[in-house]
C-alpha cells in the first residue's frame, strides 16, 4: 500500500462559507504553519468569481506569495470550476489542479449552471489543457455518496463519471462526499467498484462530518485502498451550495488517528493543533475538531498539574 | 452474530457531571422516551452517595416509578460501586447490575479508594450476591484502553481482570474506555484477546468521544464481535473522576449509523432525536450529537422548504 497523503483543503473548502473575511497575511501565516506540519498537499484557494465566494478573492496572490518559498515536496493545489479559473490558476502557478463534476444533477445545476453531462465535457477539456501545460490534475466526483437536494445518488451515476475520467487517462480521482451522506459500508462499496474499473487508479476521499461519520468513513476508505485524504484544519468547512452543511473531516484529528495506527508519524501534530487554536481564536468560536481541545491521547503518564 | 443491543447510559454516565440538577419528573419523561424508541437497556441511575454525585440522588425512586410500567423486553440497569449501593439497587428492583474495576490503579484509588486488586475482590463478591438474588450482572473493566492519569494501560492488566471475571463465571463483560483513549486498532486487539480467553464471552463496549474516535471505535468493536453498545442520548457524558472528560458515544448517532448498515432498523430514531433536542434545550447548550441537529441522512429527496 502506498504511503497515505494528507491534502488539507481548509484554506479553500474550510473558509469558503465563513463570513468573516480572513486577511491575506493571516492566510499566508496559516499556510506556512501547514507547510511546517509536513502535510503533503495544501489547497491554497479556488479560482471562482469573488462575488460568488468573497473569501477566495486573493487566491492568485496567495499562490504567488507561497510558491517561491515552499519546500519542493509540499504541493500547492487549487480548485477550478471553469476555463476562466483555469487560466488564472495557470498564471499564478497552481501545481495540482482539482476539478470535478457533481453526480447530482441538481447540485451540478446550482453549483455550475450546467448538467452533469455538460460539466463533465468541460472538466475533461480543462483537465487536458492543464496536463498539456505540465500541471498535475486530480479529477473528482462531487456528491458521490448522496446529495442534500436529491438524496441518494445511484452508484452507476458515479461510476459513469469515473469511467469517463479513466477513459480520458485521468487516474487521480477523488470521490467527494459533499453533503456528508457517506457511511462506511457505502464507502467500501464505492471505492471497491472504482478500483474494479481500473486497478491502477489513485483514489482520494473527501468527507464532510455532517452526520458524525467523517472519521469512520476515512478509516473505511483507507481499508478500501484510498491513499489521499482531504481534510480541513480545525474541521472547518461546508459547501455554500448544499442544503445541510457540515465541516470537513478535521485534519489534526485524522493525523492523530493515523499516528495512533503507526501511520504518518512524520507529520508534526503540534503545529496543526496550534493552528486550530489560532483559527478558533480568529473566528471567536469553538470549532469541530477534538484534538485541538484535548491534545493528543497521552502516550505516557501526563505530568501532574 | 447475535443481534446488536443498545444500552443507553445517558441517565447515569451522561448526567453525573452535569451541574444543573435534572428534576425527577424530567428524568422520568426522558426514560419514557428512551423506552418508546425501542433501545434495549436503559441505565436509569447509579447507587452512589448523593454527596459525591448529587445528580444521582433520586435513582431509587426512578426505578420504583419506571419498573412497574415498562415493557418486559426493556431492561433497566443500574451502576453500583459498593455493597451499600448493591443493597439499595436490590431493594428498588434493578434488573441488570453493572459494576466494574478500573485497570488503572490511580483511577481505581481516586474513584473507589481501593487498589485494583481490592476492588476486584469486592466486585466479584457483589456480583455473586446479585446473581444469587436472581439479578443479571454485567462486569466491566474501566480505563481498559488508557487512563487520563496513568496514560497507556497494559493489555495484560486488562486481561487479568477479564480472566478473573470469566473464572468466576461472569461472561457478560464490558470494556470501558473511560478516558476516551481507545483507537480502532487497539479496540480490535483487546476484544480479540478477550474472546481468545473464552469464546462464549458476551462483550459490551463503552466509548467516550474525547478524541473524536467514538463512532470509529464502535465500528471496530462490532467487527470484533461486540454485541452490546453503551451510549448516551445527545452524546452527554464524562466521568467526574478522570482528567480529560469527553462525552459518551451519542446514542442516536450510533443508531443512525447502524440503521444505515441495515442493523436495528426496528429502533425508532425519531424519539431519540426529539429527546436530544429536549435535552439540549434543558441544558441551554448545543450537545455533541450530530443527527439531532441535522436529522438522519435523507433516504429520498427532501421536500423543498
Amino acid at each position: 500500500m502506498s504511503r497515505l497523503q494528507i491534502h488539507d483543503v481548509g484554506l479553500r473548502d474550510g473558509l469558503q462559507m465563513e463570513k468573516t473575511q480572513v486577511p491575506f497575511d493571516t492566510k499566508i501565516h496559516w499556510i506556512r504553519t501547514l507547510i511546517d506540519s509536513g502535510v503533503d498537499i495544501i489547497q491554497a484557494g479556488s479560482f471562482v468569481h469573488p462575488k460568488l465566494v468573497p473569501q477566495m478573492v486573493d487566491s492568485d496572490r496567495i499562490f504567488q506569495e507561497i510558491l517561491p518559498e515552499k519546500p519542493r515536496d509540499v504541493v500547492l493545489s487549487g480548485l477550478v470550476l471553469n476555463e476562466k479559473g483555469l487560466e488564472r490558476g495557470m498564471d499564478c502557478g497552481v501545481e495540482l489542479f482539482c476539478m470535478g463534476v457533481s453526480a447530482s444533477e441538481t447540485h451540478s445545476l446550482k453549483n455550475t449552471r450546467m448538467t452533469t453531462e455538460q460539466a463533465l465535457a468541460q472538466i475533461l477539456s480543462m483537465a487536458r489543457t492543464a496536463e498539456e501545460e505540465g500541471r498535475s490534475v486530480q479529477v473528482s466526483v462531487q456528491s458521490a455518496f448522496g446529495c442534500g437536494y436529491e438524496g441518494p445518488i445511484e452508484k452507476q451515476k458515479v461510476l459513469a463519471i469515473v469511467d469517463a475520467y479513466l477513459n480520458a487517462g485521468f487516474r487521480n480521482i477523488s470521490l467527494a462526499d459533499t453533503a456528508g451522506h457517506a457511511d462506511p459500508g457505502r464507502v467500501t462499496e464505492l471505492f471497491d467498484s472504482v478500483r474494479e474499473l481500473d486497478p491502477r487508479v489513485e483514489t482520494a476521499c473527501h468527507f464532510h462530518n455532517t452526520y458524525g461519520l467523517g472519521i469512520a468513513n476515512s478509516l473505511a476508505a483507507r481499508e478500501a485502498g484510498v491513499t489521499c485524504f482531504e481534510a480541513s484544519f480545525a474541521g472547518l468547512g461546508g459547501c455554500p451550495f448544499t442544503a445541510v452543511a457540515g465541516g470537513n473531516v478535521c485534519t489534526e484529528d485524522l493525523v492523530h488517528l493515523f499516528q495512533r495506527m503507526g501511520l504518518r508519524t512524520d507529520i508534526r501534530l503540534d503545529p496543526l493543533v496550534h493552528l486550530a487554536e489560532e483559527v478558533s481564536e480568529f473566528f471567536g468560536r469553538e470549532l469541530p475538531g477534538s484534538v485541538y481541545k484535548t491534545g493528543p491521547i497521552p502516550s505516557s503518564p501526563p505530568s501532574e498539574p
